[in-house]
């Protein structure tokens, strides 16, 4: 079970190239994702209407894409406009299309209904994608339902355990709770530990030794799986958490940057090191996911050998997640019950709200799916 | 669903050495094949009839073929003639056997109501393996079900697309229909595209350059899923369609050649080049086919080294559609409709037979499984 | 369908080294094994109560064991003593912790009703695992279903086919009918082969050449699936049964061994190759089998290259069972009957014990299993 009325990320802009029709199962159905003579993105789900055979194995003709099976051609709406072998052309040859814009390097799809798919709710990273910051996108695939994943963004105390050898420096993570701010759209957690170790990932990157103060503010959205982190690290005494993440929190909309409102307390960072990681879940299946990830950072930003260490850095880390959710997604008991601790505020609320929305979406029909784990509330 | 009353190829003679059992699933039961000493063909269940041991893995002694988990030992008819714990053999001992009939280098086995088994029925190709001809067997496996397999045999628009650097030197298979015969056992296919570029197939082959003539004649039977493609070239101008797959139209039996009656047009033919392409598709699973062919021609008689280059040519050939049609399986989505076009007049006659046949050999059971993709009529 | 209650082997103890622990799914249940800092064995759920993460990956830390995902810590009767997010340790939080009793280098678990496990009942070896005897344990892993593999065991006619290059040296296997005690716990076949010729496995070990007298006495039990089989070999003429597994025939509870009364008898046997094969069969799931064996010998106890050569022998041997017996699973036909002969009988007696055992726990429902293959009876 999906929110389906929402914006997704179908990619990052990087990975298709002209002429290189892309194909991604996404919520459980084949896109196929390729750019017209222009450049523009367009995205049509990847069966020919004829015999079913996927259009990413086709070849593009101009701003036309042509079904290599038996040669039918589709337009960037999915319109057919030749079938080799007759003269007319049924309407019923269309293949569906799905809404995407292009954004800061982000390729975001609609797969619900189209007439309510609005340009304006596409979450907005503009300020993130500025020359403020830098860094790259990468991908991670996932053999788990994407609330597992999305669990573990959003129970921060599991980096000191998964990641004792790399991105935690003490057990702060777990015995220092966060603080949850819960929203109709999503929530935020701001997590403060100071007077910290510097932790290895930090090793030769930091002008700094220890001990730090840290910080880590997650926000999340319920819609399209969204989870913006931005962590800073500086000599202990001297972190501030500033978080430029804006969101109306009545709408959940992202609005314009705090960054330009709080510039005056820019000073006062100068000797932070602040990340902000744009984590982003688009279901794959039911039980597969894409894991897309944007790892920018505010310092240091003509340095790319550093763009490629923290790239190694944090894919190994990330890696270390990846092993223990696959680990857990086997292993789940659907019969079972997961026992609930406090730290699992956040995931249930979030998890709340999703089954609140797809229940929305889908009317009186139950958005609970038995595939779901169950949670007993202790 | 498969037709189960008709005589389905269950392999090449080569594909079975003496004292070599081969397992083969066919029609979704196991079957081994071995031959007596005399070289006799048999065909039984490949499974023991005692634990279920597979008989493929036996070991054959004279006339027989001993299970070799626990000894039992069986004849060519399945009846259990040892049984080494006891002296007496119960008669439940006794093993399915099929009847098989092999002839010119082609194996073909009934796996319905062995009573109906007539090997009059069996489909008569022996002009094709007479000295006018030659060529070698030829195997593919198939993960898709026979009929997507069929249906690409016969809308040869997929040549101009699919094999548009091998087969096809233009759109003519796309652009030009062909003459659709309908019968109650199947159907006859036209095709005539004059004045064609060489294609690449021909290249360094052909005794001419370009442009030339080309037909295929597609024969194909519901029953066994047997297609006879009759393909022709000659320099443009000369070419002269000649059909030797003859059949009785009320019945669908393959009838003596054509060619005997024809001779007199051969004359005409010393510049052509013609194949022949037995091509016969046996069910696996309903999810899986084997696909037989044998590559014929009628010229260069005596040149083994353009056997194996045709050989190399065709598999290349064979391969793109085997990339395609697998695809195509595991694109199919069982809820949504196949849409259809002129070019499936063909194919879509085929299937109506095959289930019409089905629902015959079932009585009023309906022959239609919901596995079968559904078709949309424009 | 299994028996729950009673003794299952979990693995060899040299298996589960300090700090390292094992994962290992038993009757379709996943188990972590591990060793407290004393090196005392625990067997606890292997799926964290909370997230349901899998406590094998987790750290030992002295006698606790701890989730690396979120922190979670147990002790070794499941009771979680550290939930690092939280000071309150509620009792939900505990996992399933299962009785275990290890003994002569064999673990043995207890899967069902914690309150019915008595390590009186765990099966006594003490007499085989004596300085009497020598050998190793090995391990092998089936997809099949553990009846199909006992089924092996209790019908060693199959030694005579399957075996054919290996153990058996004639057909005797095969055509001497073994004598059959049936039990309510189990049952006892004695098989006497005189007069044989040595088998290729023999060569190079046995002080003599052949011919030679040859016996094998099967004790097997339907708690735990386990069989022990007592192999003699023998100069013609002065071979003799001795069994030393001694077993109580009303209860089915292995009662100290026979070796002592009848000592007297040892000095008959001193040209004798006795052997002792230990052989429990562990359900993975309903479809696969772990497989523990012990081979032991009362025989050049201190040769340790003996002891490799014969593993190594053994092992060829048994991995031909395991080709034909994973070859028979996947050949089932679940529709179908498996014909009853008379070499059935012990292992159809072990079939009904193990059905009416799994009744019994089971009260009026039904034990049968669709899974199981059907007989047919003569």
């Amino acid at each position: 079970m999906f929110i389906r009325n929402c914006w997704y990320l179908a990619g990052h802009s990087g990975e298709i190239a002209a002429g290189a029709p892309l194909a991604r199962r996404l919520l459980d159905e084949p896109v196929v994702l390729w750019r017209t003579g222009a450049g523009e993105l367009v995205a049509l789900l990847d069966r020919c209407s004829h015999r079913m055979a996927p259009l990413s194995k086709g070849r593009q003709e101009g701003d036309t894409l042509r079904c290599m099976y038996h040669g039918l051609r589709f337009d960037s709406r999915g319109a057919c406009v030749e079938a080799p072998c007759q003269s007319g052309i049924p309407s019923n040859l269309r293949v569906r299309s799905f809404p995407v814009v292009e954004r800061t390097g982000l390729i975001w799809i609609w797969m619900g209904e189209a007439a309510l798919a609005d340009p304006d709710e596409v979450p907005d990273f503009d300020w993130l994608f500025s020359p403020d910051w830098t860094g790259e996108p990468a991908y991670m695939h996932y053999e788990a339902n994407f609330e597992l994943v999305r669990d573990n963004i959003l129970d921060l105390s599991h980096v000191a355990f998964v990641h004792g050898q790399t991105l935690a420096s003490s057990d702060a993570a777990a015995t220092i709770p966060p603080e949850l701010e819960r929203f109709p759209w999503g929530l935020r957690l701001t997590n403060w530990h100071p007077n910290e170790p510097l932790p290895p990932h930090y090793e030769g990157i930091a002008p700094f030794t220890g001990p730090i103060d840290r910080w880590f503010v997650a926000t999340a959205f319920a819609k399209g799986n969204v989870a913006v982190i931005e962590a800073g690290s500086a000599p202990a005494g001297e972190g501030v958490i500033l978080v430029e993440a804006a969101v109306d929190t009545a709408s959940g909309r992202e609005v314009a940057s705090h960054a330009a409102g709080v510039s005056a307390e820019y000073p006062r960072l100068a000797n932070t090191l602040r990340h902000c990681i744009l984590h982003v879940l688009t279901p794959e299946t039911e039980n597969s996911t894409h894991y897309f990830y944007n790892l920018r950072r505010r310092f240091a930003l003509g340095d790319e050998a550093l763009t490629r260490t923290l790239a190694e850095r944090f894919e190994t880390a990330f890696l270390e997640d990846k092993v223990m959710i696959e680990a857990q997604a086997r292993n789940i008991d659907p019969d079972a019950h997961m026992q609930v601790i406090r730290s699992d505020a956040a995931l249930l609320h979030m998890r709340r709200l999703t089954r609140k929305m797809i229940e929305q979406e889908n009317g009186s029909r139950s958005g609970a799916s038995t595939r779901q784990p169950k949670h007993a509330l202790a």
